[in-house]
């Protein structure tokens, strides 16, 4: 059996994992792989207690290990900085990389590839995106027969964590995210995860993958989480939905939908059950119809099952030439198509309103009219009765699918109203039906 | 780009989806493959309507195909007799196979691997298993890194669409299976399906995969869904579970069980929510956890989908050496392991029992004292009032998890009461849990 000398750069949560994982199921891993996976090297700045390296050579400055006798250097790094340099490094001195990180793919993937290509390596992405879940490989491989026409996701378990706990336990956005931080699903700064750019930065790589297009990180329309009110999760429901943080891309004729917001979906959409820090994303294929993966999207033991899995892959294809190799994003180099990424103005959805409205007579047909005036149609519409000290009454609408300009342009005119109180409360729908 | 040239061979419902779907889609397919897929021959004793051949050449004996001059022949016929035939001859003429044949796999395909191995070819089967979910690909690649500790899945539509019926309209078994039958997902000999041989054979390949051992169909456990009353269906849900058919691979100490039959599941389990004619299959690995794969499990657009999937695989490594493709069940051919397959006595499972009993002071407790002497607690019960005209009342009660010798003792001893009416109704429960 041949050997392989991997380089682990990164000693985190997920690089002691992948460190663990290669020993502990060396046997399966190597039967896989028909190769015998060495960690040779290791790069940290400082030893991680949760894994024992015993004899393997460690170095400070993980740049070193790029230069090192290694075949494979797994960047666990993070971040775009050091990570993206050790990558650079890597691949001009011909090593084939493994990485997780999201944020390096999603806004440096097309010169990495690129700089990949032209020195015949690989490299290798599957944990970047929902942790466990070999979606990429789905995508790239698996569906490859496919015309994809949309794909969506749950693809940021922090949010998904979030807004389990505020529908199930009715609690506040704040309180919430307090406790996601002391159970260290987020992090400190959780920017990344609340305002969706951990989501965005997974979304732009699978829509790659699913419409054979170079990465558009500048181009995805990115809304968080934390305008979420509880009130809304409630009404939601009552209306036959739940609300989730959803990564969406579409085909149209005219280009490429990207966005990452708040969305509600059908409760009788599978996807509307996965629930806490779990992670799924549905694939929509011409031929194959709705398809979905559900898993882990974080975590030591997750995370570097995917990292192993890309090991096994790149080791058993060393020696291939690059074309018996997957390309990086599936579709040939040359068929790789700039399609033009869409306006959010243009994005085709239904939407979710909240108005605090006068409780008086005209105020619904007055409403009313300016949604049809949009071309907008009311598909369900809640009023509630007004508590006793209050002259406002919350009114919850659903429209039709429309495009977003519409919508936005009924809110603008409805805002307007005097019977109607402050802003409208505005989130997509979307039926994930077709 | 190279060309590769394909021979299909069976213009059923399958054949004419991949022939449509490689002519439809060819710049997906080809851009995914970095070659030029071309059906070069197609082999069926007669045309199909749903597809134009053109100027494809016809054989209308299939077996012609195998002595052709194309790369790759795809199986489609179905069966284990014309299509071991063929497949066996192609191989030993040096061409490489896709099949979308579970028997065939399930039944023969350790000789057929090993003929494979021993010429130097190719044989991908995705679409054998859950359609065109890309499930084989996960268990080979994706989760390789993992060992699998169990998986369970609902893999055949047709008796996950009859059991969904039964559940959404109370009716009975034999009146959905008609209209299975009438909508074409039931075949008009329905033993296959109903009977769970079609799980079977597709439970034995996904066992195959996840624990790196030689197909055992001759091993599996099999029980059908004829004998689902629609009372247990109602009861199950009082007691927050899902009546679902699946097919259940476990690894234990002593060995692996193989099991199909019918299963209480939680409904709170993501796959409890899989209906209609949908199939899904969950996989517990040791490092990723549990993880969900969904969608079509048959049709023609779904199942050429894998079909196609498959040949872009199979095009992509025509020339590479065996030792850079992926093993045939994943494991390397020198680390499959012929693990003892478990008795169905020694399965570790909870149960469902439902009995008629006399509606009189102790006999509840005769029936929890047999309970305890078989080591058996009781989790859950459920007992009715007698209808106005019956001294029998049903006694519905869920057990704690341990050995099926234990439940079928109890059952045996409790079917033995003066104060029980005739045979108990058994059936099992996965927590899925675990």
């Amino acid at each position: 059996m041949k050997s392989v000398n991997i380089g682990i750069c990164g000693l985190g949560v997920v690089g002691a994992g992948t460190f663990n994982l290669l020993f502990t199921n060396r046997d399966t891993v190597n039967a896989h792989a028909n190769r015998d996976l060495q960690v040779s090297r290791v790069g940290a700045r400082r030893d991680n207690p949760a894994c024992d390296l015993g004899n393997t050579v460690v170095d400070r400055d993980v740049l070193a290990v790029a230069d090192s006798d290694v075949d494979i250097v797994v960047e666990l790094i993070g971040g775009t900085t050091i990570a993206k340099e050790l990558v650079f490094k890597a691949i001009a001195n011909g090593k084939h990389i493994v990485t997780a990180n999201k944020a390096l793919i999603a806004e440096y993937g097309n010169e990495i590839f690129a700089a990949a290509q032209s020195k015949g390596v690989q490299v290798a992405y599957e944990a970047a995106v929902a942790g466990g879940i070999p979606i990429i490989k789905a995508l790239r491989e698996g569906l490859a027969a496919n015309q994809v026409e949309w794909l969506a996701g749950i693809i940021n378990g922090t949010g998904n964590f979030i807004l389990t706990e505020i529908r199930n336990k009715g609690r506040a956005f704040a309180d919430v995210l307090t406790e996601a931080q002391a159970l260290g699903y987020a992090e400190a700064d959780p920017t990344f995860d609340v305002e969706g750019i951990d989501a965005a930065h997974k979304l732009v790589i699978l829509a790659s993958l699913a419409f054979g297009m170079p990465l558009r990180f500048d181009a995805v329309y990115t809304e968080g989480i934390a305008a979420i009110d509880s009130v809304d999760v409630v009404y939601a429901e009552e209306l036959g939905y739940r609300i989730k943080h959803l990564g969406l891309a579409k085909r149209s004729e005219q280009g490429i939908e990207l966005r990452v917001h708040p969305t509600l979906i059908p409760e009788s959409c599978l996807i509307a059950q996965v629930d806490g820090v779990m992670n799924a994303v549905m694939v929509k294929g011409d031929a194959v119809g709705p398809t979905l993966y559900y898993g882990a999207g974080a975590g030591a033991g997750p995370t570097a099952s995917a990292v192993v899995a890309d090991l096994i892959d790149v080791a058993r294809s060393l020696d291939a030439p690059s074309d018996q190799r997957v390309s990086h994003l599936g579709f040939a180099e040359n068929a790789l198509n700039d399609l033009p990424i869409l306006d959010i103005k243009a994005a085709d959805t239904a939407a979710y309103f909240r108005a605090s409205v006068l409780d008086k007579p005209g105020v619904l047909s007055s409403i009313a009219q300016i949604m049809s005036n949009h071309g907008i149609s009311i598909e369900a519409i809640i009023q509630k009765e007004p508590h006793a000290d209050e002259d406002h009454v919350p009114l919850i609408m659903l429209t039709n699918q429309t495009s977003e300009e519409n919508l936005l342009g009924a809110r603008r005119d409805i805002e307007q109203l005097d019977t109607v109180n402050g802003k409208l409360v505005y989130i997509r729908v979307e039926s994930l039906h077709d």
